[in-house]
């Protein structure tokens, strides 16, 4: 539906609403009262508390998935990619954290809209071809459990909602690089 | 307060009930339906939503816990502490599915409650310390990042709550030895 003006100010509510709340304690009142417009109004910008949380996820959601294909078509070793792609998905929590913990905690991996299903879905499938391209140029363990391994980078990325300040003293470019640099070379001495 | 006989009824009830609407949205009255008692009935067993909430997690957060502090007590090599932590954690949460998951997701690493800020900071610390042993003890690498490990690994961990299905083919103990696997040697070849 065409949005009205005030549309950026609703996006801005709406996460910190979910992020307070959680979207299922979230109401449409909590982030009309949040924008200072009526319940009301708040409907000709969307039509349900649903497509809100999805409006506001989308955009950090899609362009970590468009950053890792094209980084996924690449011509560079598989740490290299690694390494990036942990950049990326920093710098996409840094930069929309708010939105992006939404997205962590209410959406990811949960199944419940089949829409996001299909996109958590690209981005383990993404993940997993790094990996076994990795193993197949030889630059990464021939006995990679190609079926976990993904999630673990991809699990300890998304922790990073949990504990991780993004304006604290380590920013998303090195806090990534501490990230792959455990998943790629281990803790072992 | 003392609980009456359907006490256990009431904590599994709540447990489902929070897994499928999220604690925030989530009633006593949803739980109450579950249970099929009235709600006025389920304040002889809980006084408030948290209380039921904090009731129905803290086995399984006690039980990690508890076992983690005997687990870093013990005079073996880090390698194998870690090996051994992770069976434990993926083993509470395949026993515990769906406390396990209500606590991830509503509950830990979010600092909304002071006893589980605590609770979440003491098993970081545990993790942080087998791992500050295995430096000293020279069976980890000597430039381990002790701030960022912790969070990897548990991160890895709890992500098994998003994607990962207890009682399909891959057990809880395999599970953990697949995660600690690249948690140890990394995936680099």
């Amino acid at each position: 539906m065409p949005r009205p003006s005030r549309w950026p100010e609703v996006m801005a509510a709406a996460a910190k609403v979910f992020r307070a709340k959680g979207y299922h304690g979230a109401t449409l009142e909590d982030v009309a009262d949040e924008v200072g417009m009526l319940k009301g109004s708040l409907y000709n910008y969307i039509s349900s508390k649903e497509e809100l949380l999805f409006s506001v996820v989308r955009p950090p959601a899609e362009q970590l998935l468009s950053e890792a294909r094209a980084l996924a078509a690449e011509v560079v070793p598989a740490p290299e990619k690694i390494a990036r792609l942990a950049r990326v998905h920093a710098g996409v929590l840094a930069e929309h954290f708010v939105y992006a913990s939404v997205y962590v905690h209410e959406v990811a991996g949960l199944g419940r809209y089949p829409e996001w299903a299909a996109m958590d879905s690209e981005y383990v499938r993404l993940v997993r071809a790094v990996l076994a391209a990795g193993v197949a140029e030889g630059s990464l363990r021939t006995d990679l459990d190609l079926r976990t391994a993904p999630h673990v980078l991809i699990g300890a990325l998304n922790w990073l909602t949990r504990w991780w300040d993004p304006d604290g003293p380590i920013g998303a470019a090195e806090m990534a690089d501490r990230i792959s640099g455990v998943f790629l070379d281990g803790v072992r001495a």
